[in-house]
């Protein structure tokens, strides 16, 4: 029971820099599948686990310093001004990356900077779709509670599958479809806690609110993953730069809208503490580590990795915290391995 | 939540023919495989259909009686002698459908009554297994509370799937393996209540002890289909007279056991009504039904056969008794049926 306190504060409004994890997450469409060939066996096999490696470990890490900064006393700082740093740091490390490659092999056709109108002009599109999305969590707080709306969250699951179908063209087979319905089943009740069929007399508004915030959300990572793999031999670090570079711009926008009064009276830092900046840093991490996901994996990786990573979280509270882990979250838990067995179980033959 | 009563008073002690169902449901082993090659497509597998479907029925208005019975009042008949009336009237049901058999086409090799040590000495055995699981069920409440029993009872799925691999020597797919463990969690998801988690803290001694009954249920369910398909062209009315005779005098033990003093101070029929009446008469029939789906399909049919009872029951107490669901409900249906699907999705080829 105890152990949706993580999910529970895991909020937009109370939390630090939430929904970055989001905002960086997802960013631009085109006609795919004939680059996803360029991703095969070998090395790239080896990336794939690696970065999959790094978004779980990095998103765990993200929920267990949400719970220690909230031990550590409530942060007072505005979260789009954290969101807007993360999406700097972001923009900064795709850079020096940048630099390292130019100093190495020198600039080329896919690692120079500059672009054209037609390749640059997709990449606002997932910053806005953040934009609007984040909008929305304002006004569905007035049908859904905190707890009620983690729980609608897992949508999400359900809208990028659909998505990731539509758009991107990509198949799933009928096992791995019944693996992801299991996947949502699974991460729902493993957050399910006494007051939770609250959820179940949400009015219709906050229902088909809950449904455009998912499709908004699945968008934004289907668009991504467009983006990304549009052009397979463009240097990875060339399109976060453009990406951030929007998504800076966007919460930038957002700090105009929410919080533009906090900053002028208190300051942009103004509630910054250690863990802030930690948790920062993590954010810009695991942003870097989704990215990578929809360059040389995908959306339903992605899903399946943030998803292990908040049952993870849950069983690292119980050592760190004292947490205790209802029976709900073990039937949870085994849904969701279940699930994962079947997604690799029921791969399509090439 | 609500819909957890109907769970929660299905109990040894206080419901009425509970645990009836599992004293028919199984009884007797020995090599089989080869006598499945009997069922095939066409009439047996119209066959299969019917006995499922009826004991699916019977056993989801088996519930909603025991529901009503509440309403109408507690029920102060003793459960030992009920539960030997259904025995008795399950043997005279395959009594009166052999004479009918004898009649019409004569007493054949076949449907005789008359039979050999070597055939007959197997069918003690599940009755035999039941007494004493029924008797470890006292016991057992020493450790976890009544609905901590109804959640450890889901064990059975689990013990009947490895028994039947293991004695009957029928493969299963791994995805049928998967969806098997499904079964269970869904079942169990589907039970949840607020007082659920209670059960995590249930002593060594009584996890031990509902493994230990979970598999004489599973045990003694593998082997009724072990002893129906090793003589597959035997009329089942036979087989079932002589399980049903052995159930009598099980239960006749029972009763001396555990209701002697009740039943020779008050009388055999002390608190019997037409509620008791018609119970009795859906467990003969449901019994029946088990029988039927032991000979014409196995122990994996009935356990998804009775967890989908389980998820109709609670539906129909909606409209009936205006119960609500959880949204725990809602999930563990959402596995048990994606389960289903993947039961048949994963048939191993012949």
């Amino acid at each position: 029971m105890e152990y949706r306190k993580i999910k529970d504060e895991d909020q937009p409004d109370s939390g630090p820099v939430d929904g970055d994890i989001e905002s960086s997450r997802g960013k631009s469409p085109a006609p795919i599948s004939s680059s996803i060939a360029a991703l095969g066996a070998g090395p790239q096999w080896k990336r794939k686990t690696i970065v999959t490696f790094a978004l779980t470990l990095l998103t765990s890490s993200q929920a267990i310093l949400i719970v220690w900064s909230k031990r550590a006393g409530k942060y007072e700082y505005s979260v789009t001004t954290a969101n807007f740093l993360v999406e700097t740091l972001k923009c900064f490390l795709s850079l020096a990356a940048l630099a390292r490659t130019w100093k190495n092999e020198g600039v080329t056709e896919d690692n120079r900077l500059s672009t054209t109108i037609n390749e640059v002009s997709v990449y606002p599109i997932p910053a806005a779709l953040y934009l609007v999305k984040n909008l929305l969590q304002y006004y569905i707080f007035a049908y859904v509670d905190a707890p009620g709306y983690q729980i609608l969250k897992n949508l999400n699951i359900i809208s990028t599958g659909v998505l990731y179908r539509m758009i991107l063209k990509r198949k799933l087979s009928e096992i791995q479809w019944a693996a992801f319905i299991l996947l949502c089943a699974g991460c729902t009740t493993a957050q399910l806690n006494p007051s939770s069929d609250h959820v179940l007399q949400t009015p219709f508004q906050g229902w088909m609110m809950a449904i455009v915030m998912a499709l908004l959300s699945g968008f934004a990572g289907v668009y991504t993953e467009a983006i990304m793999k549009k052009r397979p031999s463009r240097n990875i670090n060339v399109q976060n730069f453009w990406l951030y570079v929007f998504g800076m711009a966007f919460n930038a926008v957002a700090i105009l809208i929410q919080d533009f009064d906090a900053v002028m009276n208190k300051g942009f830092f103004h509630g910054y503490s250690f863990v802030t900046v930690l948790m920062i840093l993590n954010h810009a991490l695991s942003g870097l580590a989704v990215s990578m996901v929809m360059k040389y994996a995908d959306n339903i990786v992605k899903v399946y990795s943030t998803s292990v990573a908040m049952l993870l979280t849950a069983v690292v509270a119980v050592f760190l915290f004292g947490f205790h882990l209802s029976l709900a979250f073990f039937l949870g838990t085994t849904v969701v391995s279940v699930s994962v067995y079947l997604h690799s179980a029921g791969k399509p033959p090439r």
